[in-house]
This record gives structure tokens, C-alpha cells and sequence, in this order.
């Protein structure tokens, strides 16, 4: 399984059936076997009070990198997400912000991926990390 | 601190400064310094694919609440959200929700919560729990 | 299954499988389908740099106590962790403590439960509070 | 300050301070202000039932080497864990195995770390990974 899942069908899966990366200005912009990588657009959408990042387009960011990772790894479009762990390291300030999701555990039950998110340009500082567990389906 | 932090001003607060609450719909319904309780209300932007509530939604339910709390008790716009674990228990269906957070830890610098995202109506069971440490400024 | 894990069958399997209870001087108090409750005994054993209990010692108890409402209900030895998220929320110092375990999801494949650490006697403030998640067998 | 927490100087005051190393049998390998590595020695006192290594063990050496971390790189005896969240991700049966350590924030108030426990030898397989919250005093 997993043979068609393209960046492409990827892309079309997420847009059509999460709406909140729209919401959110998230682009899905890589995803094979080992990892996956989706961009946080700049806007007005993505802001906290303070005018920093908020913390739910960090955590949807490290959500859907991971979702991505497992669907061009093992193709499971049903897979949920069991538990999601999120550290918040600096301000994000500086955007473009990139999530990039590796596994770390691939079983037949479980997926487990962590997620860095850093500054697309510049410094490319550490911005927030994840932990997360799947069940696949 | 934090005595003019009434319900209404704290709405027009997070409204003003938090535009993801009006992209998700949540409404954030009480808050004193005990507890603050907030509604992800139905609608397609809360999805994902299978038809359920996407993960990010409840993540932003449980931390838009918390900082509805600190508000609440403490009178800090300025804090920041450390961490947060979230754990998925059961498939969200039936809205709409309820994330209720409580005081774990109010102390000087860090302030900590724990927060349960259940159904509003019927059984009322337990979908989301999650724990949350905040740096206060 | 399980219904041959009473709690002297359980007290036996643990102190044999798991001579770190022995180290630590932990005692399993109680365990059944709801809940499970260990005692952290007081003892050099314990104590970390300021003379507080260590957070390894209400790490053990959370994960211990989980193990034992886990075999009370589902009757399965060979679960194994997946994650656990502990919070240290006050400095343990009057001993000794209790840790409970309450189910937050009993499924096929996965099990999640809540543990508060608390002391025994007095005001029973909480110390710690864990979440953690295992995958039976 | 921390510019006389030597190696020498930080495994006697971990050796005198925190007696469920010796009772692990842990060893603080090294430790300055960019890493410390800890490992964990093979023995009867780390097993569970199955013959694998006890979560609490794992947990024991990803606080332990954080601890000698914010030693060697800050020299805070007396800072203490917030919160730390553990994935186990491979049964650990090849001992020894050895805890790395390395900063995500090196704050004011707030020290953060990410821990690998990874095989010593052959593979080198990932067994576990953390990630660790600390107020500094």
C-alpha cells in the first residue's frame, strides 16, 4: 500500500479533506517514505496576541506534517493521531516557518514521528518540537 | 492583577487578538479563577477526513482555555504556552464540544493546567485530555 | 481475561518481575478494573539533591501503578509502555505518597490512563500528575 | 557560574545526592555545556517482566542526564524537572545503553532538553527519546 500516494494526491487529500490547512495557509510541500515537510505561510490568520505565532498553527503544522509523512510511508488515510506532545522554544517571528516530520517508530499498529519546526530563511532557528504517536488502521 | 479580566472583556480580547477562535468557531463561555470553559461548535472548518474533528481543533479548544483561565486568574495577556500534551481518546462526533480547563499550578512564573475536552449533550464522554505548562511574564 | 489478577496475585507477579519496586520501596495498595493505588514509602532511597523525592521515584509509581490497574482489568502482563507525560507540579517532601491510576481508555490495542501522585496524610496536596498510553499484547 | 562542575565533580555530587543512580547502577560518562551522556549498565535491577528494561529505568537516565546537563552548562544544583515526556520506541534487550542529552532552550527561568537512549554498541538502535522541561532556581 502506499504505491499512489503521490505529493500530489497528498496535496489534493489534505486541501479537500481538512479544511483547517486552508484556513491556516499551510502548504504541504514534500512528503516520501522518510519525511515530510510543509511550509507556515505569513498572514494574519496564523497570530497570537503579542504578534508571534500561535501555538494551534504550530501544533496543526507538526498534525498535518506528521499525516502527510504517514501517508506517503505506509498509505493509511484512516490513521488518527493517538497523542501529540508540543514544546514551544522561541517566538515565531520570522516567517516562513517549515515543519519537518521523521519517523521514529514505523509497526504495524503504531507511528511515531517528530516534528522540528524552524525559520524557513535566515538563522533557520528552532521554533518549536514535537513528539507524536498514530494508530494506523 | 487580573481583576478587570470580566468574561467580555476576555472575549473581545482572544477575538481580536486570536483569529483562529472566529476560523474554528469556538466560543469561549466562562471564566473565573477556578476553571474557564469553552464550545468548538459544528461545522465543516472543524474536520477532518473521515468526518470527524481534526486533532488541531481540540488542540486549540484546550489552549485557547487555558489561556482564558490565566486571564481569568491571573490578568497575564503576555503569558505563553510552554508545552501541551494532548491525548485523543475517543472519535469527536457529536457536537458540539466542550473544553473545560482547571488549575494544576499557579505559581509565580509558571502556571499549569489540565483541560477535558468532552460532548456538550447526551453521555457527555471524554474525547480529548490534556495537560499544559505556561511561562507567565 | 484477567480475572485470575487479584490483588496478591498481582503484589507476587511485580515484586518477581520488577526488583526496581523492591528498590524504591513501593507497595501496591489496591488494584482493580477502576482504579489502582501504590504507596511511595519513605527511605533515603528516594531523595534527590535538596532533599526531595526524585523524579524518577513518581515516574515509577505512575508507570507501576498503571501496570497494575492494567492487569487487574485486562489481565495482560505483557503490555508495555508506548509514552508517558509526567508533571512535577510541588516538591514531594512529606511521605509517604499515593499514586492512582484511573482508565481514560480501555480499547482493543491501546490503553490510556491518568495517574495523580498525592501525599497520604495531611492536606493531600497533588505533587505530580501523569498521562500515559500502552499497547497490550 | 557552573565553571567548576567539572565530570569529576558532578558524578560525586549525583553519586552522594541521588541514590537511585547507585541503585540503577548509571554512570554519568560526560557531561559539558553542549551534552551529557549517562549509561546504563546491564543488571537484574533494570529488567520488567518479559526481560526487557523497565520504563523507569529509561526515565531515571533521561532525567539523570538533563540534571548533568544543567550542571555542567549552567551549574544549578538546586533546578528541578517541570515536566518530561518519554516515547519508548524499541525493547530495550541489548545493554549496555547510553542517554544523550542535548539543550533545545537554555533559558533565564526555563531549561529545555532532548534525550536519545540509544544501544552502546552494534546498531546502535534508538530505544527511547525525551523531552524534558526545567525551572531554573
Amino acid at each position: 500500500m502506499g504505491q499512489d500516494w503521490t505529493l500530489a494526491r497528498i496535496g489534493v487529500h489534505i486541501a479537500e479533506g481538512l479544511p483547517l490547512t486552508a484556513l491556516f495557509d499551510l502548504d504541504v510541500l514534500a512528503a516520501d517514505a522518510d519525511h515530510a515537510r510543509l511550509r507556515i505561510n505569513a498572514g494574519p490568520q496564523v497570530l497570537r496576541p503579542g504578534g508571534i505565532v500561535a501555538g494551534p498553527i504550530l501544533f496543526a503544522a507538526a498534525d498535518v506534517a506528521t499525516y502527510a509523512l504517514i501517508l506517503a510511508r505506509v498509505g493509511d488515510p484512516d490513521a488518527v493521531t493517538v497523542d501529540l506532545t508540543i514544546n514551544f522554544l522561541r517566538a515565531g517571528r520570522n516567517l516562513p516557518l517549515i515543519a519537518e516530520a521523521v519517523p521514529l517508530r514505523a509497526g504495524r499498529r503504531l507511528f511515531s514521528a517528530s516534528v522540528a519546526i524552524t525559520e524557513q530563511d535566515g538563522e533557520r532557528r528552532l521554533i518549536a518540537q514535537a513528539t507524536t504517536n498514530w494508530a494506523l488502521s
